[in-house]
């Protein structure tokens, strides 16, 4: 059974994202910042750690791709979770009850309009996360309170879900990365993940992605940003279709290395298509 | 008196940096949400709205991209600005008697360090927003209650500041954009921001980047964005240095429009350096 770090508290999303990518028969361990859950997978007290990367709504969690940088671990999978939000009550509540709602601000900007519309005049809260929101809503024993959450949130503390798929926009996914010590090179359909920098001058950029287009080699993701402390400087984030195990990508590689300021790889890991 | 829209309560960041954008001599007007700046803009309400694009840890905030793409209004201004919390209490409050520190939840993410640091043991709970957090205390009265917000939301509820600078990161910057119904070409040194999409296939961002390469324009921002329903396929931002003003820009704009299966320029704008 391995044990798998994720932030945040039981019934969290990354949790419902873990058991959704190793299945059930995993332990999970809540940590209460991503640096914890970067430090349990290197100090050996977990085999793997899964951490949100981006979501199709907010962009790119920077924070994360810092700790990848500081850190000397490697992305091992990648794992899209449909973001499905529940009205959570206490058993026996009904939806009419509801006087009040709570949740991560997150959780309440993207139920916003389900919200107005199903339960005009409620008041909305946030508190400081979307599963603490429903143990709150068990401690309170107030069927007039409600919390928006995961599916598996209401599980974890044995409440009743009031209304399931409550989000506004549907296209929400969070992409998710696993994270462990030691590489493991897919063979099949993959991905790789680099972080780089280039000399700042007109084309620059141009002739980094070179590399791979003179290949035919796919670019998924690219993301540039500023470099804290270095006005003008930038990092770009690139996601490439391809596995370091092939040589096409290897010598890609290489030849990306030879030209820019900084690179580092980040990992090479099998696909996985948002459901 | 031009009448400036933004999201907020009186006292937001987004208010602060108006005033610095474009001088005190200004009417501030506050919506409820970005739609509604989008909307009292095209209104002909107010004569520009100031909206967040990108932040440097929290990265690119897609709901304005998505307004930007959705209404046909033109960028016609950038600002910088540095976010700078203040913990704000009670006039005549000292920061020993500080026993709860209330804020949005990224201004308590922000300032988390120092707070935990200066502040031991005291509770920190979330709010809606952080100006709206220094209107509670004035509400309150209690002088163990204090806010983490701008300095300007402490001079707009008449509150006290126990101290400044308190963010973890000094590398913490807002961009902001000015929208108004119509283009002002700019003539100096600017930038154009453009989205679009091309077919996706191997090397398309290579040649769709190219159109600026051979003509030696730079680019300030790239970033690839899943297009919602559409696995598989992007929408780019791209900010170039130039103005549409300029013969070279407008020719590689041509050209890229040749190419990409959907281009629209959003606007040219003066360049403005972070402080």
């Amino acid at each position: 059974m391995i044990k798998v770090a994720f932030q945040g508290e039981p019934g969290a999303f990354s949790e419902a994202a873990a058991f959704e990518h190793f299945g059930s028969d995993i332990a999970t361990v809540p940590c209460e910042t991503f640096d914890d859950v970067f430090a349990a997978v290197e100090a050996g007290m977990v085999a793997v750690g899964l951490v949100p990367i981006e979501n199709s709504l907010g962009g790119s969690i920077h924070r994360n791709y810092d700790l990848l940088m500081r850190h000397s671990l490697s992305i091992t999978a990648e794992h899209y979770l449909r973001v499905r939000h529940c009205l959570i009550g206490l058993p026996g509540a009904q939806l009419s009850d509801v006087k009040r709602v709570i949740s991560h601000p997150q959780g309440l900007a993207q139920t916003e309009h389900w919200v107005r519309a199903q339960l005009p005049g409620v008041q909305s809260d946030p508190v400081h996360d979307t599963a603490g929101s429903v143990r709150m809503v068990r401690d309170a024993g107030d069927p007039a309170l409600a919390a928006i959450a995961s599916r598996r949130a209401a599980d974890v503390y044995g409440m009743h879900i009031l209304a399931e798929g409550i989000e506004d926009d549907a296209a929400n996914y969070t992409r998710f990365l696993a994270i462990r010590p030691e590489q493991i090179l897919p063979t099949g359909d993959a991905k790789t993940s680099l972080v780089f920098t280039v000399r700042h001058q007109p084309g620059s950029l141009f002739k980094a992605l070179s590399v791979f287009a003179l290949r035919d080699i796919d670019l998924t993701k690219i993301e540039s940003r500023p470099l804290a402390g270095h006005a003008f400087e930038y990092l770009f984030y690139v996601d490439i279709v391809g596995s370091q195990s092939s040589d096409v990508v290897r010598r890609a590689l290489d030849h990306l290395a030879e030209y820019a300021a900084m690179l580092r790889v980040l990992g090479s890991y099998p696909r996985h298509a948002p459901a």
